[in-house]
Formats: structure tokens, C-alpha cells, sequence
């Protein structure tokens, strides 16, 4: 209720402030007898931690994960896993400076706003260090997922105004080689040289710039999702909306398709042998009603720039005086490269509830 | 958990199929003493209701709602409130074409896939009827949000390409005055004037059309919101994707927040007397670290076109056989006049059960 | 959250008051497919009624249920099943008297102390007339149970120091045969005898008297029950206790348990052919760290005796001052008798849960 | 919805086997700026400590509970508090004999029947470790309620067939001190002395017994409790049938108000100044309609004897096959004294909230 609880049958609760003693997560709904690949949670973590290229941040964090509950000789036994990630390396007096004065844009005012108190430490509870539980959890829902060979593949698609082009034809599979060669994590290498470069230079003037993730789910079965309020695609958004930084979400033809005239937007459903109907487009983005139609699912999600820059800004403090703030610290000049992973594990959480959810439709 | 409830401790639960007996919804948590004005419950459904203007569907519907359980002279006694709205014209036969026989782009195949078995008639729980239930629910929800003087207000912004301009300085209540001026329901009465005649030519083409709703919350405390997973910005994201139709959802600076700088987009924090600080900017819209800053609330909702064409559409039946298919019956050329009323109703429940819910953070 | 609303995957939401326009309920989550008799229900229901003997009350309700959504030609469709029971004989004049006086061991002045407003009619929404919701939800839970092949029988094993002897070797089929012979609902046909005498002796008295209802559950597979805090005993004991007047929940050896040896109490295991194992005892009341064994469940729900009598009591009135109030209406001098289909209810909507839940353990 | 998280306001999620690396829990919406004194967390869990005398399990663990995340400068900050307790001595090959044999009136068979795995070292998540996470977490609730003035008190009142007096005009800090005076907890003296000579006697047998639990919850304000299926004791009752061993629960007259009659048990309501009424005699154990009246609570726990006791028994394998198992390792011959505090912690959980649910129910 607390709003620190992610999913209802595969749920996760996550705990920790960023410059505390840890953070972890409790994942509990895994199924019984799930095999648990702990190299493949720390690879996924590794694709989200700090330093790992010029355009992130260069704090040091090894987010080595340890598995304190759950598994037994290498699988799951239906009971809570909990997984903890020690913080290393927090220098507080980085923060000293945002004790008692709020930076813009930050969550500092309305934590205060709320609470009355506030670990001002690295940004405490609101810090995207959260995050790190999550893809901890998420990489446990894509190994449920791969069990029943359903494939998440998210990649950068735009940094500022620099968008990636479509590319539709190719599988998860390809896309993920392509990404992996790049540090932006664009599946299109034209792009990510582009994209890189600009990021460089952002850096380079202290400040920071938005950016956009597309995500791609496929060989999802038909019929996850629940109708009326926990529509597939309404628990995607809310997983996404729940990022850090993000302002926007899309899903199928998204914005645009609130330009378009049903003639052009239907997709007219294809005959497919004796498996369910195929259809000819995707605008429904593989979602019809809140429930996956067997198409491949996609969405879009907007990230807004990073708020910690290396200029000097006006703002107020504590006692609601003016003051000014000069952003410290050791920050990532745009944010999407390592939330891409991030994207993924959500939708991976969201996917794995609405699996199990679906169990309970039928006699 | 079938995803037919909505919220936490002010939560609704809705039934009914679009061609059943009646449609209905329980409010539970809304707190004792409330008065409870049933002429007002009344006139927002008016809003939705259909057969209101040339430019909705022409089915009628009076919508008259009927409260069962929960008022006890003229009051809220902080048991559940039960309200029932019967269905009057339902035309069964205009959906016999449907039974076997999937419509592109609505939830035929889907509610099928799901569950085996479905009840065809005007698409039964898909049917857009059910946001019936919700207008009158959020109609709650808005006289306990009005108690504590939290306004909201939504018009249309945007039908296919034709945009309303920024209204900003206007105050909810004088853009509610200018919006009810007009059957297309933007605020602006010259885009108003263009939008109807656009989509009076669109359906005597038998076509239909997208458009935008655009949503303010004026006077909301900050405070309200839960960190992490229940950002205030992720639960009215979840709930604005859950009405029929909707694709896409952003708020603040949205998707285009993702092609702009740190240094142009942070709101600098101004001294506000011995108020909370204002922003200089609102590119937040009115949401930091997923807690209400006492800004203005701002978001935007995507909706598709409406999938019901007067066109000839290829397609699939049950047996996975080629078929034709051709809009029948009563609909709309374009949701979003319609969906305005909904789209605030649905804002206003997020606001209540934030605002019930922010009580247990502090001692 | 506000407490009207049980069950997780198989939910219910009660809504209602004594005397108001009616009462009802949505079952949320019932699996599609499944074939609902409404004679069924209707005959669960019957055997709730007020007015059905010379010991229950005199109250005339029909309660004739209606079927307003989630059901289509004659299966349940995955959709809310709403079920709606109009209240008819609300003799509201009946309880002018408490509208400022509080009856004691009423709930009167804790709904005062806890709403500050209080339909006082009939009690309200603390009447026990809310429970006919519930056996009308439970009904359907009744009959997924059946399609499964578990049955539940309870029948009333005390009346006041009159207690039914053990009637373990008959099966739920053979106990409810002999119960629906009498008008108390003891399986055992002298105690029932004796029951009912008593019974009739304590209304001429102007009195009332408590009671207990045992309960058995057959043919249940092993594995139901969620370890930890939702284990089936302790889902079962919530069920039962918040059933109006109950006091007490034992299941198994129960409190007579508690004075047992370990060397005594452990249940034996036997090996039982390709079947899971069988055990000597039963003391486990067929469930074992919380999680059905395939042995009968076994439990014994204590009810006090009803409140309201036909004698003056002294009390006070909502000023504080010091007040006379004197039992009128028409009540049930002993209400296990009419519990009994209550009591089979609430388990019925435990079993379905857990059996719904339980699809979520394993891979 | 795995059944590892109780609560709803203020909720608790646990985790972790017996023998695994660690248990440990989170704590979510304790709110904000409640001092935390970490010395009476420990000393709750000293209290359920094994090893702490002659008449518990010879077991070795120190219990050290670790903060995590959630608390700043001493206080709350509104976020999770996680509490890790490293398990340390774990004697895995005390269970060897239990990987394939199942122990009597243990989970072993049930778990192997829900998950078909399972992890045997110690009984694993069955293991009543699990409750030291329990007793930690509600520590910080009894801190919550003392900052409200709200006392809970618990003790031993019977062991097999010795059963305390009635201590009841004693406040709860006078029986607590009495309590404490004697390993056994129980608060009277003579009573005590002849629980403890019984156990030792019970311990050399190789045997167990069972006991009872009785504890009052002092000055709790009246309104507290959701009315229908969320009554105050129904949830009290959910939360002590989820220790382990527990067989019944009764509150206020219990399983003896079945017997009695409406005249003799109703609590006839007493003018009490300015304040809520008092009641003569408390029959309804503080709560009325589910919610609390003002006056003490109170209720009685039922423990079966435990489970492994060393004699030779009789049972069957993985395989079905009959097989011979004798109890080893180190157990407690009688489980009450060290669950006093465990039955106090589940309390305090469940009126804590209660005490944050309540804030919603009005304006």
C-alpha cells in the first residue's frame, strides 16, 4: 500500500536508500522448480550498473547480488527469494549540499513535503539506485518467461532528437547482438555512433539530455491480460510510469494513432493456419481489449533529462529562502543507456504477474 | 484481482455487460459524512451519455442512476455505495454478425482467446458502456476531492491533426465554462468550431477519427503520491490506459521532455510567502519523484480511432476461416467528446485514494 | 480495503444495509465456462431465510436473487457476476428506538464512535442480513468446488450444553440427508430433537442462546493453503470469524489440542497404494503447515448467543446519559440453525481461492 | 498473494528458511518520524530466543538483528525498513533424515505435495523461525502503539491441563512484570512453577505438550476494525492461526459464550462521563460488529503439542513406502513460553493496521 510493492501473483517489494546499507528485493509468486541462473541476474545487473562507459556516471558500485532465501540446489522452491545488494561506495558529503536545500527538479521538496523527514543522502529512497532491485527481480521473471520462450528485447530509439530508425523484420535475438556492440545500447550502429557522440558532448558541457527506449515483446501467447482496469497494456504503462525520469508512454500506434482514421488503423485479422488469427498491421501493438492478441507487443517509453547538472541554478531552501545550488556528485549526462535494461525487467515483472494471473481465467 | 476493481482505499469495482440486465459499481472507502448530491452524479453521466449531439453515436441510453446501498439521509455512511445504472436499449440483433465472426481491432478475438466464451452482444464487458459505472463512481470521488478543494478538468485537445492551443492561465472553472459551450467539449471555441466539422465530414465517410484529452488538477496539496512504484504520475497513467481506446499517456513535459536539456527543462524553485516554494516552470507537471509538488497537475491521454467502420473489412471467423465483416449499429465518428467526462472521473478516483492514502505516512 | 470486499483470485464485494433499497454482491475472478444453476443458488438462500420455522425469526424475506451480469447461456463468462437480493419487509418502525440509544452487545456505538453517522435501521450494514450476499456468492464457489469433486458440509453440533455426538464415518452426502430433516440442522436426529425443544423453550422466555456449527470438507487435494500468513486454517478462521456473532474457531484437535502429548497427537502416516499417504489420525484436521493434506478438514465455529432479547436492559443513549431499551422486532432466538449455510459459504469461498491461488505454485 | 505478506496499511513481508543464509523481513508504511529504539527490538526477539533455559530448545542464535534501510538519525523516514537476522547455527545434518521420510504431523509431505521441491534443512520456510522475522517486525508496531498509548500484554495461561487464574484487574505492565519473573511467562507465580515442573518432566519423557496463550490489549480507542469481513478480531484471529502450531483462537466469552444465554451475556452499557460508555461485564472482549468499543480486548490462543518429539514413529517416504522415523535435533518440549511474544507481535501488527486503516474511514 505503501507503494513500495510491484505485481499480485509474482510480486516484488524492494527496500533500501541509496547511501544506506544496502538494497534488495523480496521476489515472491516464482513458481516452484524454476532452474535460477545466478550469472545471468549479475549479467543483467552489469548492464545496469554505474561506470561502465564515458557516457555514464563514474561512480564505482560492483552490484554484486547475494541470494539470501528461495532457491535450493539451483531452483526456485516457491517460497520468497531475497536478494541483497550491499552499497559500496556511498560518499555522503557528496549530498551535504542538499540537506537542507532542494535541488530542481529533484524529489527533495515533496519527499520533505510528505514525510517530514528525508535521507538526503544520495537522493535516499528516490535515487534510480532502486532500480537496481528491480532488474535483480526482473532478471527472475525473464528466466519464467524464457521457459514458456517468450522474448523481451528494449533498446535506445531516440537520445534528444536523434531517433533511431525502424527496425521491425528483425527478432529479439538479432536486435540484442546488435545492441550489445554499441555503449548507448542502440540496436541500429549508424545511430548509436550518432547518439554517442552528442551524449559526449553534453557531458562535456555539464549538462544532460532526454531520451527514448522502445520495447518489443514476442511469441507472447494470446489471452494475458485482464480486461476493464488491468488491461495488459495498463499495467505495462504503469510498470514504465513508475521508472525514474520517465514522462511518457506508448503503446502500438501511440500518439500517432490519435492522428489516424479507423480505415488505416484497423488491423484487418489474417487466416494462419490452425493457429490463432495473424494481422496484416500491428497498430493494436499486439494488445486488443487489455489482452495480448499473440502479435508481437511494443511500446515506447520518454524519458526526460537527467536533473543533476554542473551549473548553477536558483532554487529555495528548507526554510522556503531563496538559495543557489550547484549540481556535485557523479551523474549520468543522459539516463537511457543503462534504463534500458530497466525497461525490460518491468516489462519482464509485468508479463510474468499476467502469466500467472491468466491461470486463473479457465476451469 | 480479475482486474475488474481500481484503487486501494477508495476503490471501485464495476460489472455489467453492454447488453445485460444492468451495469453497476461498488464504491467502497469512500469516507463517512460525506453529503453525496445525486443531481450532480446525474449530470456528469449526462456527459457521457450517448445520442447527445450529431457528433455521438445515436443509441440511446438515459443512464439513469440509481444508488442501492451506503447514503443514509443525503449523506455517505463509510459503507460501500452501490450503484446501479440498468440498461435500456439493447439492440441485441445488431451484433449477431459478431458472434463468430472477429471485428478487426476490437476484443472479439482476445475475450475468446481468453476465456473460451464471450458474450457477443455489443462487445459485452469490452463495450465502452462499462465507463458508464466509472463516471458515476469518479462522480464520488469529485465531491470528496471538491470537500478538500482539488478541482479537475479535461477537454479535447486534439482531434486527428487539429490541435487546441495552450490554454494555461485560464482557471478550471473558466475553461469548464467555455468547454460546455460547445458538443465537441475543447476549450477553445474557434478550434471547437473546426473539430465538430471535421468530424461531421468524418462520419458521413462512415470513417472514424483519433484525438487527445488534455488534463489539469488545480489546487492539489503536495504530498499526495507513494514513491517508487505508486508514483502519482504511474497510478493516473495506469488508470487513463485502462479507458477503451487509449494508447497513449504522458504528463509534464511528456514525450517531448525526452528531446530537451537538463539546464532548459529543470523548474527552478521560487519563494512562495510561507508556502511550499512554486516553480518558475511547470515542465514537471506538478509531479516530482512521483509526489504532488502543489503545482498544477498536467497530463495528456492518446486515444485510437474508434475500430467500428461503416466499411467493409476483411477478416477471420472462429474457425480460423476467412470472413468479411461490416460495421453495424450505433457509434461514434470520434470518442473523445465523450471520453472527457471519463477521463476526469477516472483522475479523480487516482486523487481520492492518493489522498486516503497519504493519511498513513505520518505519526 | 474498507473491509467489504474477501477473497483474492475468487472475490467477493458485499454491498447493502438492512433496510435499504437492497442488498448484493459481485463475485470477481469465478473461472469462465463454469455452469451456474440458478436454482442452486436460489436453494442455498432458502435455507438462510428468516420465517422458515417456528425457531427462527418471523421476519418475511423471499430474498429472490437476480442475476445481473457474468453470466451467458448459462455459463459463467471470466466477467464480475453481480447478484442483487431486493429487501422487502424493512419494517423500519421497528428500530426507531435505537436510533440514539444503543443496544448492548449491539454494534451501535462502535459504528457511531467509528463513522460519526450510523443507518440505524435494522442495524444497518452490521446486520446479519448481509450475510444472505454471501451465500449467494458462496453458492457459485459451492458449485466450482463441485466440478472439482470437493464437497462441504456443516451442520450445528451444539445448542447451548446440548452437543451433537462425533458423526465421523458418514460422508457429507449421508450428514446433509439427515440434517435437511430437521428444522435446527443437527445432523444427529435426537440431539436434534432436543435441540429444538430447547430452543423453542429459550424464544418463550423472551431469550436467546448460543451455539456451535462443525464442519467438514471432503475429498480436498493436497497442496491447497499458502504457507506462512495465509496457511487454509488461517484464511478459514477469518472466514469464519467475520460471520456476525461468532466468538471462537478451532479446527482439528483444536483447544482440547492444547492439552494433549505430541506422542498422542501426531497423525501416523500410512502408505496409501499410489495415492499420497493417508494418516491413523486425524488431529491435523487435514491440513499441515497450513496446507491441505487430502485428509478431511475438520473445523468447529462458536457462535454467542444472539443480542437482541424481549426483556428490558438497562443502557446508555449517543449523549451519554443513561437509557432503558427493550428487544423488538422479530429476531432469531438461536441463529446456528440458519448459519449453517453461512458457515458452508465462507468455506466454499476460502476453498475456491486457495484452489484458484494454488494454480500460481508450480511451473 | 504467495501468502508471505501480512497487512495492509502497515505491512510485512518476510522471508528466508531455517537453515538458509538469513530471515529477515521489511517493514512498509510504518510512518514517518516514529523514534526506533533498536535495543527493544532486540530485546523482543531475545524473548523468543532459543537456548534461554531449561525448558526450550537447546538451539544456539544469537538472533542479532541488522537495520537495513528505513530508519534515519533514529527515526522512521516512511520508506521500508528491512531487518535481516543472519541464521548461524545451522546443523544441517540434524535433517538428513528427513529429506525423503516425512515427519508426522510435520509439513514435509504437504510442502512436497504444493511444490513438488523442497528444501528439508529444518523444516525450511515451515520452520517456526520464520517468526523471529514476525516478532522483529512487530516490535516496531508495539513501538507505533505505545506512541498512541496502546498496551498489548500476553502470557502463558495454561499448560496441558494447568490453567492459570483469572489475574484480571491487573494492568498490563503489573502482569508483565510478574510475567517475566518465571521462564515459563506465565503471570501467576504458583501457576507457574507447576507449568515449568511439568515440562521439565514432559522434556525428559521425550515428549511434548501443548498450552494456551492469553493476551489483553489495553486502552486501544474505540472505532478500530473494519466492519463485514475485516472485523478487528477476525483479523486477530487470521493472525494468530498463522503461527505455526496454533489450533484455535477465541475472543471475549469464546468457545464457553456458545453455552450461555442472551440475558447473562449481554454487556449492558454504564454512563461514563464525558467518554465513550462503559460496559458492566465484557463478554464482547472489547470489540462489537467488528470494531472496538473502548473497553480491554482480549483472547486466548490454543498451541497443539509440537510435532517432533523423540520416540520412534511409524510413517512413509517420498516413495509411498512405510518407513521408520525418530526425532533428532533440538526441540522445544513445549512451544507457549517462547510464542508469548510471537502472539504479542502478530497483535501489535494487526491494531497497528487497523490504526492506519481507520484514518480513511472519515472526512
Amino acid at each position: 500500500m505503501a507503494g513500495n510493492t510491484f505485481g499480485h501473483l509474482f510480486r516484488i517489494s524492494t527496500f533500501g536508500e541509496s547511501h544506506g546499507e544496502a538494497i534488495g528485493v523480496i521476489v515472491d509468486g516464482c513458481p516452484a522448480q524454476l532452474p535460477i541462473d545466478l550469472d545471468f541476474i549479475q549479467s543483467e545487473l552489469d548492464k545496469r550498473r554505474p561506470g561502465q562507459s564515458k557516457i555514464t556516471t563514474q561512480r564505482k558500485e560492483s552490484d554484486t547480488v547475494q541470494i539470501l532465501s528461495g532457491i535450493f540446489e539451483g531452483k526456485s522452491t516457491g517460497t520468497p527469494i531475497a536478494l541483497l545488494i550491499p552499497n559500496e561506495d556511498h560518499r555522503s558529503k557528496d549530498y551535504e549540499h542538499n540537506k537542507t536545500v532542494y535541488r530542481p527538479s529533484h524529489a527533495d521538496y515533496t519527499y520533505d513535503a510528505k514525510y517530514g523527514i528525508r535521507d538526503h543522502r544520495g537522493g535516499g529512497r528516490s535515487s534510480a539506485r532502486e532500480t537496481a532491485a528491480r532488474v535483480a527481480a526482473g532478471a527472475i521473471a525473464k528466466l519464467l518467461l524464457k521457459h514458456y520462450g517468450i522474448n523481451i528485447f528494449a533498446h535506445v530509439s531516440a537520445v534528444g532528437t536523434i531517433n533511431a530508425p525502424n527496425l521491425q523484420p528483425l527478432t529479439a535475438e538479432e536486435l540484442l547482438a546488435q545492441r550489445e556492440e554499441n555503449i548507448v545500447r542502440c540496436a541500429d550502429p549508424a545511430t548509436a555512433r550518432e547518439m554517442i557522440e552528442f551524449i559526449d558532448q553534453i557531458r562535456k558541457d555539464g549538462d544532460t539530455v532526454g531520451g527514448k527506449i522502445s520495447c518489443v515483446i514476442q511469441n507472447c501467447p494470446p489471452g494475458l491480460g485482464e480486461p476493464v482496469f488491468d488491461k495488459l497494456h495498463a499495467e505495462l504503462g504503469k510498470a514504465m510510469l513508475s521508472i525514474n525520469a520517465v514522462h511518457g508512454f506508448e503503446y502500438g500506434s501511440g500518439f500517432s494513432g490519435s492522428e489516424m482514421r479507423g480505415s488505416e488503423h484497423n488491423d484487418i485479422f489474417l487466416t494462419n493456419g490452425d493457429q490463432g488469427p495473424k494481422t496484416l498491421t500491428n497498430f493494436s501493438g499486439g494488445i486488443q481489449g487489455g489482452i495480448s492478441n499473440g502479435m508481437d507487443i511494443s511500446f515506447t517509453v520518454a524519458f526526460k533529462p537527467v536533473a543533476t547538472i554542473m551549473h548553477n541554478q536558483q532554487t529555495v531552501n528548507a526554510a522556503g529562502e531563496a538559495a543557489e545550488i550547484k549540481g556535485k556528485g557523479r551523474h549520468d549526462p543522459c539516463v537511457v543507456p543503462r534504463a534500458v535494461v530497466i525497461v525490460e525487467a518491468m516489462a519482464a515483472l509485468v508479463l510474468a504477474d499476467q502469466l500467472l494471473r491468466h491461470r486463473a481465467s479457465q476451469l
